[in-house]
């Protein structure tokens, strides 16, 4: 390990100017159309029973308004700043002799990673962008510029249809090519329905013809990365939220006011068509998480308490899914929980629906991982009677990857230990190689469509002790 | 395939206002320092010997300079600025009970993608950060705040050392945890030598004894992940062209002196001891790369020309892997190139150490992908004397993934074809087919360290055609 050399950090830390790179801080944060929303922010908070002014709390209204503003920055911003100068005379094969170069030469972009806004309810949605166009006049597009113009449609509320149109006729119309493809896979985020996956496509000018052979090329290429087309679902509406409440119970029309405030402040119409419903839907999924101080109204029950008169055994259940609200930036964080404690070698052993009813019981508030992990762990000490208790959760952070950071890859992992495991490093190692690498985790953020807890889990059901076949058990 | 709204889009396109995401380009255009790179470009093109106004190259000193003064906006970023406000209360376990929350629970983000430039060479290197801290004072630090902060100190000229001990440091320094730990897998990028990875490791309070066992669980942490720690190699230097030419020949003196100017408009001392060679081992690296103007001095050779008496086969030669460097940026973009024509059944076929020379010819140059594909094919047509070519070229480019569009994991694919490839769909899509999914490409940006040409390949001389064993022959 190399040495610190901290005094050079010193005086770097205390100049404190001003960053470039955070110009879109400077420009952003003090406009108006952000304070607004900071205002329904808090007006939301305090419809969920919240201290808008503890201190996990105090700038979440703020960084919620700086984040919707910079991911919907798309509506501020014109293709042809984009695009501009950024077609290059590039010849072709000559008349008759074939396709390439700047003439007729298909030329794609796969796997551009974007994230929107989805326009039923608000909740941030992946999408793999896969783009293609033919070249035409001998010119051929600087490729950045593809993702470029992509990410400024994205960069606004959408619905994956409208999307994908709307970059096909931006490129088609600024570059005139001989035809312009899109393809995006969607990945749409909730709660009580996992994931929804959406296929859709665009095509302009020789791509208009569904059945031409230049799709055929297309699809071809895509799938040399292993992309599939043939997941395209139009059933069933993309967002989840429109599907599963069609009749939407009564709302805090105070709540749902302050969403309607906050489309208009991004520069939206709230009375349009797709919005209509958007603050009902919206309101019904943030309700749905609870107040941070709800507390449990009985234990948790249906562990049978070890006997402690032999050597114990470690118990772990693995790969408990959990889904919960990121308290900074009100946006959804979801993963696994592994769960591991000291037993009575003749008794005992997890119930392994109270575990993840207390997962779920901690994870459906507005939290921060740190807290989750050490509650989480609380509890099953508690519920169990054992105080040698391990938690690990393990979790990937929506506010990591649809805000400006998008560092999409990055996932985070805490633990919690208690009684002897904070004590033995040995312990904890043994743990933590029970569990296997290939976690759920690893395919993010392309989820797995079964990764998501039981839908109307009623936290406070448990049934009697019995080892799952799930559960496994190590003996020390 | 949705309908495409045009006219809205019209009207975007032409009011070409400021967009606000451009802030940077705003900010950044016009700085003298700019411009002064944007003149150093100007000679080091001139010095290979090209025309700076044609139209491919007129906005290369400008789109270089802008990417490389992206590219180390760190030095102009305050730590402060970005660490300010992002610790939060979070209440741990009782003392003596265990480790969590607020209080010595184990805090990771892995799997963070980010880009340097080596100090050393230039080139930008690929660092995945996993980094972990132990919090203290019942304060815990905004998740996204770990990989802002390392942010900062990649975009400058680096050492993967360096700048692990520096994110290190300045995490300390800005949140005084209990501890910290980074570790940081890096792969650079070198036309000759593949890639290199170093794995690299800081740790500062709990985690300055490398033997802590709080290491131990940092690592288990890691581990879920298929992190592995194992690799450290610390015998060899990490930028190949500190160990490939430890006597450098003489080179341009007015090159490496542009060189110099752009370190010293980057804000850096071009006279700090790691600075030293690093104009002249970047003008060696630079002029590796030929003149894209240079005419193949004879034809290839090494085909069998076909008889033409029966139903013709097709000869494929997938994978053969190439490297080049983008003309926009002056950035290396590699891949592989997927070959196949039709032959006559009775002779002929692919001298595969040809059309691997072909490939290398166009590829060591500055190129665009569109051109490297056509100019293939057009030589492959010439060499084996067959008018029906395809060539696919599926590359990675740097320059997508290292300036401010960071799409880490995009690709691109062009087509080129000729005679009746052109003509025939099913021709093109028995071609695709025939290219296996599991192409070399599919593990970008985590390069496989066999995917190279061979070194010092002599691009002249060639063998007497015989099918290779690696040569896919299919009958139409």
């Amino acid at each position: 390990m190399g040495a610190l050399v901290e005094d050079h950090y010193n005086a770097e830390l205390e100049n404190g100017g001003v960053g470039l790179g955070d110009c879109i801080d400077l420009g952003v944060e003090d406009e108006p159309e952000t304070l607004a929303i900071e205002e329904s922010v808090r007006i939301l908070l305090q419809g969920l029973g919240e201290d808008v002014n503890r201190e996990g709390l105090r700038k979440t209204p703020f960084r919620v308004a700086k984040a919707l503003r910079e991911g919907t920055k798309g509506y501020r911003q014109k293709v042809n700043d984009v695009v501009h100068g950024a077609l290059f005379p590039e010849v072709g094969l000559g008349a008759g002799v074939g396709h390439a170069g700047g003439a007729g030469g298909l030329v794609i972009v796969r796997d551009i990673d974007l994230f929107s806004y989805c326009e039923s309810c608000l909740l941030p949605f992946h999408i793999k962008c896969h783009v293609g166009y033919v070249p035409s006049e001998q010119r051929v597009v600087g490729l950045s510029k593809l993702s470029r113009v992509a990410d400024i449609f994205a960069k606004r509320l959408q619905n994956p249809q409208h999307l994908s149109d709307q970059v096909c006729a931006a490129l088609q119309q600024a570059f005139n090519p001989t035809g312009v493809a899109l393809l995006l896979q969607c990945s749409h985020i909730h709660i009580h329905h996992g994931w929804v996956k959406v296929l859709v496509t665009s095509g302009s000018g020789v791509f208009e013809d569904e059945k031409a052979n230049v799709w055929t090329d297309f699809l071809g290429l895509l799938r040399l990365r292993g992309i599939c087309s043939d997941t395209k679902d139009i059933e069933r509406p993309f967002c989840p939220s429109r599907f599963s409440c069609k009749t939407l119970p009564p709302l805090n029309s105070v709540m749902t006011n302050a969403v309607g405030s906050i489309l208009l402040s991004l520069g939206e119409d709230p009375f349009r068509k797709e919005l209509l419903g958007t603050p009902s839907r919206f309101v019904k999924w943030f309700t749905d998480f609870k107040n941070s101080d709800l507390e449990m109204k009985k234990p948790f029950g249906g562990f049978v308490r070890c006997g402690s008169d032999s050597e114990p055994e470690m118990v772990s259940e693995l790969n408990l899914p959990f889904w919960s609200q990121c308290e900074h930036h009100l946006l959804p964080f979801y993963g696994v929980v592994h769960i591991g404690y000291l037993c009575g070698s003749n008794g005992g052993g997890g119930a392994k629906s109270t575990l993840q009813s207390i997962v779920h019981f901690h994870g459906y508030k507005l939290q921060v991982q740190e807290r989750l992990t050490r509650q989480i762990a609380e509890s099953v000490a508690s519920a169990t009677g054992e105080e040698d208790v391990i938690v690990v959760v393990e979790a990937s952070h929506t506010c990591m990857i649809s805000r400006g950071i998008e560092k999409v890859g990055s996932n985070t992992a805490t633990v919690a230990v208690l009684g002897r495991f904070s004590r033995e490093p040995t312990m904890r190692m043994q743990f933590l190689q029970s569990i296997p690498n290939s976690c759920a985790l690893k395919s993010k953020p392309h989820p797995q469509p079964h990764l998501r807890p039981p839908a109307n889990t009623n936290i406070f059901k448990v049934r009697r002790a019995s080892n799952s076949a799930a559960t496994n058990t190590l003996r020390r």
